[in-house]
């Protein structure tokens, strides 16, 4: 059903499709899904493809990078169930969310474990048998609370850091340090409404919709690279609270498609921007 | 927070919102929130009004009824949890996401029971210990399979009965019994693909949209009033399966939808149509 | 087809809708579409009703007036297709849509006359027999120029004037003589991308999804109350240019759904917010 | 800005990717944006690749015929602006929105004339200065008729026939003479309410989302395949009257994207599907 997944990124040149096409037929793969971008800005190369046959990974790879231009990125996934860790604070709509499809073969993940600064998602996490770590801020520095998380991810192996609804900023360092792999849900349609209470700041404003934005965490905040994005419409007689309530359902959307985007490898970092094979 | 509703049903005639409006007046309430709609074909009249105030429910209602015409529906509800009982097949994701919903606030309903012709989702709704009926139909009628699960039905006291991807066709006795009650949600864009398989029907046509339908059942199949219709975007790389898992997003949101505006007093059943007063 | 209708405005108190039905009873009239909002915050009052039956416009207006607390704000709007004034500067999607939704009656207005800031747009103008008046802004001060425009804008009776991609900013006296008459389509769905080159800024910071609003116009730029915004997905490919290309869709859609709602009187102006009653 | 695209389509084997970019390699051709298609189910090939660099069309095609299985269909299309021919019939806001367009460079193409069975639009064409012709259905047979219409259409060299409201069911003989180069746009969500009168239908039914389907015409009645389709909301108050007019927004935008994406070669013919490279 799914594919191994190959993707390269690297400056552009005449001739790189060609010379890892070949490559790949000399390996006798078939290539059943294949996307490349070039940005016209940077001149960099974008390559998703599916391959079909049999095959040596670090053959493959080896020969692919032989092909390419120095400093290409080559990448090449075989189909698993990825492991993501789970960064919450009091809400449960994501993580409920998350739960139910990881649980149920709707998404193709493997929840590892769930860090809470508060206590209050323990039951909920229980219930899905889910290891669940309690790592409260309470009087202590951003940089303790942060080393305390650190060393409750790095108990784990995982691919992805899902932040749903992880309502604490990140100093630079953490952000820095799990690099690519931080994924975050904002609430709101992102550049609108950045930092606190965004739905009190859409209430304020009038606006007509609400939004959702999930990107990649760097250390700016909300400034990350957007995978996704989604919004629906409102009317006079939202409150700030109703807006909230209502946005609820966008967030854990958005948030389960870049999910989805990034465990099936069609997400490249572009700068601040992501470049999409969604094909 | 949340305001007591009044609705009323009737054939139109001049003056009526004139006497409702003076008797609760009189009655020393407030409208804030006050919708009236007459469907120009049949004549008939609906009205949704939330009140502020202090009031005896039975006076109010009495006074009411004696200004309106012979016939008329008038309800007086007042901010309550609303109890909803779930029939589910195997797929866990509506089930899921009310359950998630319903334990955390985000839903102003209580799920009092979850009855499925199979056994599969039983660990689901243990989580969340809430009451889960196994009524398998193996080697029993329609009528003799139906008349198990009134019997579960008629030990609880709920509001609303919700198909939540339940996937057995009912009787019209069935349907006639729990008139007004039962909501579906049917996995396409009705009228489009009605029956089975819509998802295989969807990709067999190529469209480039699908959706989901909420509904009130009535006894003839997916021809029920309308509550709430969304889509999503596809593309020619979708299979019938993937496009499957991805309308699961759709359907377990409009149901959400549907269940909102019927747990906030906002639906009336016009014939064959929903008259909604979201506003 | 289209019955006349009635708004109302004021500070909120108990039997105001008493009040006015009643009234609207004894004149023998029926209310066949009727909503009303009280901000919950603000305490106004907002209505709007559509009526059937025959009646003197003044008589009415006297006997409701009379009825209705101090400062209350009474229309009683009759059916007619009203007069639009369009402000342009270049750009000819939204001016062309306009053009050709009012002169085949899919927009129920008149559009006495076009003024332009640029030449380009007259032979557009010209085809559909509507007045075009080039009001160049060259070597004049933003109060020279708007004294021109209004100059031009007094020679005409209309109901509301549409800066259909005007793109220069006016200034608080200009926007204050025309006070609730302004209508302006901004491309960005606000708050996101203030000011200028909106597609621009979009590009660069990656967006999933580009918008546009359209709003009243008050001295603060890109602040006032929103009528309507939509939005559209787009993808990494595009460049900063297609999205603008991409956008105007977006914008022309919107202008006119704005448009229209102020064009059937659903819409008040609350405070920097407005309230759209559209049902 | 725009490149050369070339588009292949064939029986699906391996090598074909490496094959024909080594081709284009050795030709000192570069892919800038590039994807392909193998269809799961009929094992079919589709590719589309937008090149830079100077080349000899004709050699290209030539070489890149020689690498690929018998049977291929291989296009290589310069940029140019395409010529597109409209039928309609009585309504002006496809026709209206087309013709904006085309004359202020939002759409690639020019319309080099207008067939419609009623007169009632040639004002509006003929303010375009595009050729209108008048061909009356009365009194003629289905087959005398499209002779006539076959006969106008033969003056000219187009690249599209695009039925923006042409209102009359074609034979079977038309469709097949020019199989491929018919457009259509279709007043509903297809497959839901086939045929005439789709908003008389979905105001009946009670839906509440409409939506329009743009189409390949084949002989089979709105059952050719998809090549665009969006929808809207409405509400319980809408009339079959005002549905039919809020869709025309719908329409125009569903027929534009999807003129657009044959303009700029992004659609191929799948069977009874189409497959859509928008990337």
């Amino acid at each position: 059903m799914i594919n191994p997944v190959i993707k390269i990124e690297c400056d552009d040149q005449k001739g790189i499709i060609a010379n890892i096409s070949t490559e790949l037929f000399q390996a006798d793969l078939n290539l059943v899904n294949n996307q490349e971008f070039v940005d016209p800005v940077s001149k960099r190369f974008f390559m998703r493809t599916e391959i079909e046959g049999e095959f040596q990974p670090e053959t493959i790879l080896k020969s692919l990078e032989a092909k390419l231009p120095e400093g290409a990125a080559v990448e090449l996934i075989l189909p698993r169930k990825k492991k993501i860790l789970l960064l919450v604070t009091k809400e449960a709509h994501c993580l409920g969310d998350l739960l139910i499809r990881c649980s149920h073969d709707e998404m193709n993940a493997e929840i590892v474990a769930v860090i809470s600064n508060h206590n209050s998602l323990k039951d909920l996490v229980d219930k899905f048998n889910t290891p669940f770590h309690f790592a409260s801020h309470q009087d202590l520095s951003r940089e303790e609370h942060e080393k305390v998380i650190s060393e409750i991810i790095g108990r784990y192996d995982c691919d992805l850091i899902v932040l749903a609804k992880y309502m604490r900023i990140l100093s630079e360092a953490f952000t820095l340090k799990y690099k690519g792999k931080l994924i975050n849900i904002h609430h709101s349609f992102l550049p609108a409404f950045v930092g606190a209470n965004p739905y009190r700041q859409a209430y304020e404003r009038g606006v007509k919709i609400i939004g959702a934005t999930s990107h990649f965490v760097t250390s700016a905040l909300d400034e990350g690279p957007i995978i996704a994005q989604d919004v629906m419409h409102v009317e006079h007689h939202h409150s700030a609270k109703s807006l909230a309530l209502a946005g609820k359902d966008i967030e854990k959307a958005v948030l389960a498609r870049a999910l989805n985007l990034a465990l099936e490898d069609r997400v490249f970092i572009n700068g601040n921007k992501t470049v999409i094979f969604d094909g």
